[in-house]
């Protein structure tokens, strides 16, 4: 198993970044509505969509969120690592079609807790769509 | 399309509450992981998860965060709110076979700036395993 | 769990209404298709669907039934509510693209035997695509 | 094309019968969920769903329906029919598990209008779970 596992504190330095990205799907934002139980007509509806400021359906903004979920628990630190903490500020929309791509940079590490703290950024096009940061608890080789 | 239309922030109150719940099964972290992107072995690989210290698969925690999203889109404030800010902290594991309770609570109203910030918590019997806030803003009626 | 609950039959009354509505997408086709089995070519093969009177693919009637079903369950009566008999009647063909809305009325109530009939239909752009009437056991607050 | 097509109205006779079945998977239920935006607690929520009469999740009714259209389209009378009308009588719950048949047989054919009339009934393990009756145009070779 351990070839499964991601980095420990010790190999993460200050800097360091992954990302994933996938282009959303309207089988995304139906799939998320069933796992969510979040059927909003924002996400589903194209004529309430259309009279929202939004213009027309929108993806769920937590699907963007599971995106940076997608970086962190695969990539950086990768398997093996525990989700502390996270925030979201939701800047802009996103629709079926664009390109969401879920970035995270190493901020600051915390050796003896443990604890890494990440800056988390989604975009579309280099525009950012959802900002944040997360912290998350690494595990030791000791 | 009105009747679709969720909460206006005149119709809101400090206290008012809701919730949305769903046991958590296997094909909710199996579709969670394809949409995502979030393949960690935590949540797939019962071999993998057995020796970290969850002792098994857990559901992935941002999943929970899409339950709280439900309870905010389609309940309070409902429809025509806009997600402006959510801040998660993850305190415990969920498993399939749980069932996860979101549940939000109007916390306070900036009526002018049409801003709404509730309390955001997800239980399994009875036990907090997420907890956080959320901003939304949302739609006057005038 | 009582917050959950929907309306009771003492809170119904003749001339209720609610409604639920999607934006038919081939994501919803396809995994219709998946759960059902009903793999029929007028709904995932375009060059059959083509040589039909339809001139193209259309979603499965039934998923327009599931749509009224949301209206029930989430609604209007809302959870707690049996669902007893439902008629169908499919008018006109729907297509990837368009705006399905699912409306209910509460037609008449047997307040003595807990049963509520409600008229139900389905539109798009007010063209009415399946009408038809259900009947639900709706518990009583005593 | 033509392989693809059904019985026509002249290939039909009273008592012809069809069925298809599937086990009933959570991943169904969650999917069902999800497209037809039906989240009801009573399928989702095991919780809430203790405490009713079911004293369990349940699949959606609608989901039985969907294997009748199942049969209809992709068997008797297949593809190339046309659904007019269904009636359906919910009779007992169906669970995750739970091995479901979808069973037509016909029952009347007017072949001047080309209208069929089909019994159409769920069961699970020999008990009838939904029960109705369908009635779909199909195409006359001539």
């Amino acid at each position: 198993m351990e070839d499964l596992h991601g980095y420990y504190v010790e190999d993460l330095s200050e800097g360091m970044s992954a990302s994933f990205g996938k282009t959303v799907t309207d089988a995304d934002i139906v799939l998320f509505a069933g796992i969510s139980g979040d059927t909003n007509p924002v996400h589903l509806n194209d004529d309430f969509a259309k009279k929202t400021m939004f213009k027309g359906r929108i993806a769920h903004g937590i699907f963007g969120a599971s995106l940076i979920s997608a970086v962190l628990g695969t990539k950086l630190p990768g398997p093996g690592c525990i989700y502390v903490n996270q925030t979201l500020r939701f800047k802009a929309p996103v629709r079926a079609g664009e390109t969401l791509i879920a970035s995270v940079t190493v901020k600051s590490i915390n050796a003896a807790k443990k604890l890494v703290t990440l800056d988390t950024v989604c975009t579309v096009d280099d525009k950012t769509v959802i900002e944040g940061e997360a912290v998350l608890m690494v595990p030791s080789k000791g």
